[in-house]
């Protein structure tokens, strides 16, 4: 058993070992710029905790857990241009720094990359892998389709809300602890047990991402606060406000979640003020709290070594208590 | 051995027998719509005829085949993005038709298709398969960021200009023939010889379609004509003008091809006299008819049955006949 505290290093390593191509400079650069800013590496350290937890070699672990973050980023650079983010991880998105038509296509060759970080894997495991692997990859891009739909649909309902963020973001979690499990030849009944941890574990940090997004610590953060209700996102928060509204919330909610033009800064300023008059947080922590329990009876059902199910349960009690 | 004409059939089968999923409809809508329009699926085309050259199991090789043209048809997604291009195949682009996000996100789902056809190859096959798959999805990107760069870029070589259109276009086309052999389970050194002639046939192939776009049938071509004349790209024909011109040429060539403004019927009419009068079809024609030689001996080198070699020389000689 290895510690996550050595898992994070070793993947920090790993990272720094891995050179990408340099030519040509306008397709590589972004990509460099972006995986070279680090973030929490929360992908690649799942693919390592699964790969452990089966008592796997982690060297075989490697290069699939690079894929997984790959992936990752690649969503991020195309996400950000749909969603015209201009600051991730507090620096400028790739696409605010260069151009859309740069994020198009340095998004594009990381996800070649890390269809390529995954071949790397022992050959006989290739069709399972990549079976996992196809699968997310479309989930994922279905829950950004439907992140999209929202926000011009009127009405989206807490389960669409959760069932758009279990496709965007959970599956991914799933599936890089299931991708360590695999490489580590774990029983296919254990590997799906460990894929339900994650995809719990990514519903329950999606939903303090978004509680992050309207109450984080801006310097803490990295992104901008309240870049959700600015562009009226149905997050949870939002569909439980306008539940839980009376007439006069209703009137705020609608005045400032419209197609009009406000204050930036009033406007966050107003309905951060509906949230917590209408306690939405608590509905929402509540809610993080089940997925979180969830995740935490999967771990109990795995047929593992207890002190690194121990581990992996301590990993995910630190991940919800982040503030970033 | 199995003539291309029943090849080209097989693959109409085969496409429409595919279903794609249909929710959420916003994201495989456009999936449907590129892929049911059909062009010339020369791609999967090239990978029966690969497969069939080395006596390959035809329907062994229909998945890989459909993923060649759903790799290929992401590319057009992305490309026509960047090139703002308003019509293909005489119909309206995905990102003209929709939103450049929809195109976006539709394409990078056609790249998770591609790989997931691809993956239900045999099994003992796929860490080949992926090899040369990665690498050429790398390779193309490499192409179109190197063919943006053109744009603003003063000067551009013939050698310049080759190595793009050899990375955007002709080594998919070496990849899908090859892909073809490897199924086929053809010794590595055929297989290596088959990419080539793809290679080089994918060279004749380009320059052939520049050409088309500037003197071709618009009812036929599909595209507007003079849409490379339009976005100053760098071709091989503008390449050529630029290098065969006396200073009065020089200067209308000049005037046309600079960020001014200009009536686009007048710069077409204008710039394609300047390539009748320099004679650059010429040039362009004599060029094309090398590489489809060096295609053609590569096919001679081949370790296979004449009959079979034939039918692969009869398919290049049609393909370079073409009028769109």
């Amino acid at each position: 058993m290895t510690s996550t505290d050595q898992l994070r290093e070793i993947i920090r390593e790993a990272f720094q070992k891995e050179t990408f191509p340099y030519v040509p400079f306008e397709l590589y650069e972004p990509i460099r710029y972006t995986i070279s800013q680090g973030g929490k590496r929360l992908r690649p350290l799942l693919v390592l905790l699964g790969c452990d937890l089966f008592g796997g070699d982690l060297n075989k672990a490697l290069s699939p857990a690079i894929a997984m973050e790959i992936f990752h980023n690649f969503t991020l650079l195309h996400d950000d241009i749909m969603d015209q983010a201009p600051i991730r991880r507090g620096k400028e998105t790739v696409y605010k720094k260069w151009n859309p038509n740069i994020a198009i296509l340095s998004g594009d060759t990381m996800l070649v990359l890390a269809y390529d970080y995954l071949s790397k894997s022992d050959a006989a495991l290739l069709p399972e892998l990549f079976s996992l692997f196809n699968r997310t990859g479309r989930q994922v891009c279905e829950g950004q389709q439907y992140d999209m739909n929202f926000e011009s649909q009127e009405t989206v309902s807490e389960s669409d809300y959760l069932e758009m963020i279990r496709l965007k973001t959970a599956v991914l979690l799933g599936c890089s602890v299931q991708t360590g499990a695999i490489l580590a030849h774990a029983p296919r009944e254990e590997a799906e047990k460990i894929y339900r941890f994650g995809e719990n574990l990514g519903l329950a940090f999606q939903l303090q991402d978004d509680l992050l997004d309207s109450f984080g610590d801006p310097e803490k953060f990295g992104k901008e606060i309240g870049g959700d209700i600015l562009c009226n996102k149905k997050t949870f928060l939002y569909i439980k406000a306008f539940e839980l509204a009376g007439p006069a919330e209703l009137k705020v909610l609608n005045h400032y979640f419209s197609s009009q033009k406000h204050d930036p800064q009033e406007k966050i300023r107003e309905i951060t003020a509906i949230y917590w008059k209408l306690n939405v947080q608590e509905y929402s922590n509540d809610l993080i709290s089940q997925y979180f329990d969830k995740a935490l009876e999967c771990i109990g059902k795995i047929d593992a070594e207890h002190t690194s199910k121990s581990e992996l349960k301590l990993f995910a009690n630190n991940l919800l208590r982040r503030d970033h």
